[in-house]
């Protein structure tokens, strides 16, 4: 059996980021070690290819009598920049106290690690376990996974004969209590592009007959929040369910201290919808957030670079909650933003990533569907007991803010739910310089992971 | 005598970039180049330190009888980005048909070699001329001339004793029509950055809660103009001072083809102040534009980078006309930003340079002060034959919109007005990808120069 942090510390040393095409070397490196290290404890490794980036398939067990889980991952990560805010180089793996740092370990190769280490300790004891198990990990989650829906296409029938998907991609409070995800939001991504002029202009010859396309942008993104902070587009907030009680309630015990959570956010004040605290607020309500802004002179020198630009342009990114549709919130954004520019520019609305906001009930809550399969409904309940058992208290059933795109859609093609089993921290920083990845919370994990899977198989 | 063509040729490959510190080397090669040039046709050449980039003092005559002319230059650029919309390499300068393109060809070596060739020229002829001649030619223009007025100061006593400064560094409609520039708007520049959080955070996790940095500059950058186009700050347009009709008379000569300068802009519509024609726009009115914007994640890979910033950034110029004054200007702007910057966000206004409008009334227009200095009555009179006779036409006399703000502090300063001898054309592209110099008006420029200066010391 491997030592799974120094194994964690090889994969974070490739620097997979999926993104940017200068670090094919490093989704090469990662996707090998992966390859390699699922071949070396008995599964049976394909390397799927894609039009960008391959995913792994590997597989053990072929009794169709037996229960069938899919393990997900995915062993690209984000780009690490700004580089000069990590303490320690992003790609050079350094464990400090109780946690590793680096690009990755977190999101999501520590998680994924974790599985796999707990995998082969199960099958080192139990070589003979009667259960399939399928790792299934991408390459491109980073990227909004496009090529993911036409690689479940091509897979359907094989991946379809299996009774769920468990994973770690998802988040919990604090190292003792883990939370079981059954939502996640949606996304809608695009660019608004406004151009003015064939090329940049000097702002004192010309400054005076000329729109500028930053000033024509800002008009237009103001316009998109109202005073109150929320989404200003008619019909935004039409589908947006009303959020059930025991939602409410579990949220409560996941916490309720609004201080420590803005004081780990470096805010001063929450700016969040009215009638939510803020932890519901990042779960049930959708968002409108600009994740860039760009145009003009921005380098050093730009004291006097006093141009005009003739183009600027804003990257948009909305988190969409259950039962909202990505194509229909997109199709009323573009309209609001094509009403509300000035009618003296021209403007491209440029279509990047989407995913559909996704929720399964958990059985042991209210309102479970009598239909809900077997094979999955004693995943959650082996998940709860080891969860409680290794951690010392039951898990939480809650929604997150974040995205999994990839959720919707394994439920869409292959007709499958997911148990999200949560792995990260709040103090991980995820996408953002200094990620780590507690080893504590990885060892527990490691436990939880190995039971489950026991007892799925063994009963 | 050397060839003009070719030296200014030399001149141009030395990539003298004043704003960024990657160009000492072609910062130091163009100011010695220069200063050997000046050397070479018999001037004293000093070259005077300041904090930042050396201005180069050469003179020539020093019976304290003769008329003393200041000519002034920059050996300083723009910098070439974005560098692949050039055609040829912006630092090898390339002879196409009639111009030469290259950064720096219009703005200011072409203009300034001019000159230098024609003193050469004149002092070949006539070595015993009675005139003395300095050149200032500084290396920070392109930055707004940050260390320009203290020099000012230092050598007030000897520059003082000048009669007028003579230069070129502005602009003409076309390569027959001659403009003495009679004024220049002013400018204040400066950044406004907010930030919100500590540090990036991820928009899934925290999304909802979070005041977006990006959200609050363009509601407040949204608030500069009003729907009609003018700037929305109270106090701004109050000391403006009417046209003069004269003025208005006088550009209506310079040129009334709106069509054509539409087209030249490569704009579908003007963007022009109400009551003003685009031309007077320009010239007569002052302006607030964004010359630069930025914030979160712009490279490759945006589509998926889903970070909610914690800061951004947006780059201010304003163009201030005749009797504005900067500072006060600055406090108006910067108490209605302050006044209007959401509460829950933390800002800074930084300050960039500044300069003051300047304005000359020519001896031949209505209006001249009878107490106006006789040896730049001169100057005007002996510009306005030399280009009629060179160029065929009388010059016109007429404000522009650029700032040259070291004209107004060499007015403050050394008490000297400037005659501003226009030579590039609207097609030189200044400060814009493919700067170049229309070399029949280079030698044309070159002949009035001679004419002028002769006609200064020999009546």
């Amino acid at each position: 059996m491997f030592d799974p942090i120094e194994k964690l510390k090889e994969f974070i040393r490739y620097p997979s980021v999926s993104a940017d095409s200068n670090f094919g070397e490093g989704m090469l490196g990662a996707q090998t070690f992966l390859s390699n290290l699922l071949a070396s404890i008995g599964f049976e490794v394909e390397v799927v290819k894609t039009d960008l980036h391959p995913i792994i398939l590997a597989s053990r067990g072929s009794n169709p009598e037996w229960p069938y889980v899919i393990i997900y991952g995915h062993y690209d990560v984000q780009p690490a920049d700004p580089l000069n805010l990590w303490d320690s180089p992003a790609f050079e793996p350094e464990q400090r106290g109780e946690r590793l740092y680096g690009r990755g370990t977190a999101d999501n190769k520590g998680p994924l690690m974790t599985h796999v280490a707990a995998v082969a300790k199960l099958l080192e004891r139990d070589p003979d376990l009667p259960l399939r198990i399928t790792f299934m990990v991408e390459g491109e989650e980073e990227m909004g996974s496009p090529s993911f829906p036409k690689f479940l296409e091509r897979y359907k029938d094989r991946l379809g004969e299996a009774d769920f998907v468990f994973l770690s991609d998802t988040g919990i409070p604090n190292e003792d209590q883990v939370v079981i995800t059954c939502g996640l939001r949606g996304l809608v991504l695009f660019d608004i592009e406004v151009t003015t002029a064939k090329s940049d202009l000097h702002s004192g010859l010309h400054g005076g007959v000329l729109r500028n396309p930053i000033q024509a942008l800002a008009e237009v993104c103001a316009t998109l929040h109202g005073p109150d902070g929320r989404v200003n587009i008619p019909g935004f907030y039409d589908d947006v369910l009303d959020v059930e009680p025991w939602e409410r309630d579990e949220l409560v015990k996941y916490g309720t201290d609004t201080a420590a959570y803005k004081k780990f956010l470096g805010i001063p004040e929450f700016y969040a919808a009215e009638g939510f605290t803020p932890f519901e607020a990042v779960r049930f309500m959708p968002t409108l957030d600009f994740n860039g802004i760009g145009g003009g002179y921005q380098g050093e020198g730009s004291k006097s670079k006093t141009v005009i630009p003739s183009t600027a342009f804003a990257k948009v990114s909305c988190r969409l909650v259950a039962n909202q549709d990505p194509k229909k919130i997109r199709a009323l954004l573009y309209d609001a933003i094509a009403a509300r520019m000035p009618k003296d520019v021209t403007f491209k609305l440029i279509d990047q990533h989407e995913g559909t906001p996704y929720v399964v009930v958990p059985p042991n809550r209210t309102n479970t569907p009598a239909d809900q399969p077997p094979v999955l409904a004693k995943g959650f309940r082996a998940a709860h007991s080891a969860i409680t058992d290794v951690f010392g208290k039951e898990p939480l059933y809650l929604r997150e803010g974040g995205s999994v795109p990839i959720i919707a859609d394994i439920k869409r093609v292959l007709g499958l739910d997911s148990v999200m089993f949560g792995l990260f921290l709040p103090e991980d920083n995820l996408h953002a310089p200094n990620e780590s990845f507690h080893l504590g919370v990885m060892e527990r994990g490691l436990k939880v992971s190995e039971q489950v899977l026991g007892k799925l198989a063994r009963g």
